[in-house]
């Protein structure tokens, strides 16, 4: 029997997604008709999703089994009183592979000191800019999730001394691990480099704000690829006029793109990159998309349900 | 009995190994005289070097059993005719880690994009320049000794696709590796970043010359943290200027510190770092000292021996 996929992740993404679809759905064994708009919503089995795609309102997809995400953030679904189906979240090893090669990337340029060193065209030989180690440095990581797990393995690898902190406790081998708002100050605290990779929930909004970022030690670098609700803009700005925060490089933000007026693009202490940390890869994103549609019609459980209590 | 060792590695350098060489000593057993200075050569066990060092001609000190070098590049005494006892070189698990830092850096830096990102300031969105996966880039490593090995490891760690090449075969778990002529023809017009970590020697001098710089690949990078003379400067110059290489980051040269006239310092594609890439750590290079005399008064064979005829 035809499974009935409505493709409502934009028209844009439609031409990089169509193939990739088709061929994962057929992978996996499913006999799908994907189409990109529904003249009868009440048919719909399973909807991909991503933001600023075309279904504001669920109520009409009445029999949709689930909708499912392009996008690991659900932020800007997740509240959505209409959506009342299951929703998954895209986990996608292309994107997690990005995100650990653009934080281990910015973590070994601050760690290295790399920006002074092309910016130096003097001819001064300033040797005794010679680093430490890593196993001398500590890198701060917010979020165990599958992302912040993935970026602390690979800087563990690289024998960075990785402390981890997530809400509710996690173990992962190598890594310093905390939780709660005590293990917060110890984890801000002990990062001389710190990465933000958590969700954005009622939570986490803001969680960096002037109190938490004077917790870091002076000198303090921080990249934040997670979200840029993480961080109160004219707090971190106020951080790195004083002194206290030394870097930032920023790679996303409450708006996007980021205005051309907005202060941190002219800011000498702020790197801004274009929301390039990670991106969804419609090859290996697809193929999660299928596995859940086969387990779906299979009746097994969903990967990556959201957990709407918690946000994400 | 007091085995007798001479610190000929220059006064600069003794504070730094006083205490860490009289520690390394007493934890591998051994009962040492060290001293900076010694009034009688012929009663001299063990030579501790470092080019800059106190000695040019090693004939009086016709008792001692080996020179153990601080460096892990013996090319400025490998040629020496008055050194006829055992030469070791320094292996030392710091200068390798660091190697590592400053090579997974460099190649991550490129790979991403970063300088690009660091000098916008203007506003601009450069969304476009999201980066492929490290999977689909291609890392040469010219040189598989120990510290080539170790940095082609890190980097397949992270999926880049490294192609590595020795003279003669290794071979690397994970590592494409070539070797010979014809190899180093494969690996560099593979090459979309290319990493230089081979010893000097007479068959090493130059070769990054005009020809095999025209081998990689329109718009390759080329990390050079082995030895200055591995590359000849002008044709290096004349790739840049062509634009057939797009950019240079070089940690050794020819004449150290690079003089403030080089070209190089100016050089809109080139960027100079100040022989950081890895220092040796006396706290390390003190026990790989200390196991050396351990070993040569145990009567067992010394580690990292130089092999005259290979010249490193």
């Amino acid at each position: 029997m035809t499974v009935h996929v409505l493709f409502a992740a934009g028209e844009a993404l439609w031409p990089d997604y169509r193939v990739p679809l088709a061929e994962a759905l057929a992978e996996a064994g499913v006999e799908a008709a994907i189409t990109l708009a529904a003249p009868d919503p009440a048919a719909v089995d399973y909807i991909i999703y991503a933001p600023g795609g075309t279904i504001a309102d669920f109520t009409p997809y009445r029999n949709c089994k689930a909708v499912l995400s392009l996008w690991a953030g659900v932020e800007r679904i997740v509240g959505n009183p209409t959506l009342t189906m299951p929703l998954a979240r895209m986990v996608d090893p292309g994107l997690t592979e990005g995100m650990v090669e653009y934080v281990t990337g910015h973590v070994l340029r601050y760690h290295l000191g790399i920006d002074r060193h092309v910016a130096n065209r003097s001819g001064a030989w300033l040797h005794h800019l010679m680093p430490p180690l890593a196993r001398e440095r500590r890198v701060g990581i917010l979020g165990m999730g599958e992302l912040g797990r993935a970026a602390a393995r690979a800087l563990a690898a690289l024998n960075f001394r990785v402390l981890g902190w997530s809400r509710s406790p996690r173990a992962v081998d190598g890594i310093d691990c905390h939780c709660g708002p005590d293990g917060l100050d110890t984890v801000l605290s002990g990062a001389e480099i710190l990465v933000t990779l958590l969700p954005l929930t009622a939570g986490t909004a803001n969680i960096l704000d002037a109190t938490r970022l004077a917790r870091l030690p002076r000198g303090a670098r921080i990249i934040n690829p997670g979200r840029g609700a993480l961080i109160d803009d004219a707090a971190l700005i106020a951080a790195l006029d004083s002194g206290r925060i030394a870097h930032a490089t920023l790679d996303v933000f409450r708006t996007e793109p980021l205005p051309p007026d907005h202060p941190f693009w002219a800011h000498p202490a702020v790197t801004v990159t274009p929301h390039v940390a990670a991106d969804t890869r419609p090859a290996t994103a697809a193929r999660v998309v299928a596995e859940n549609i086969r387990r779906g019609e299979a009746g097994e459980p969903l990967l990556h349900l959201v957990d709407r209590a918690r946000g994400y």
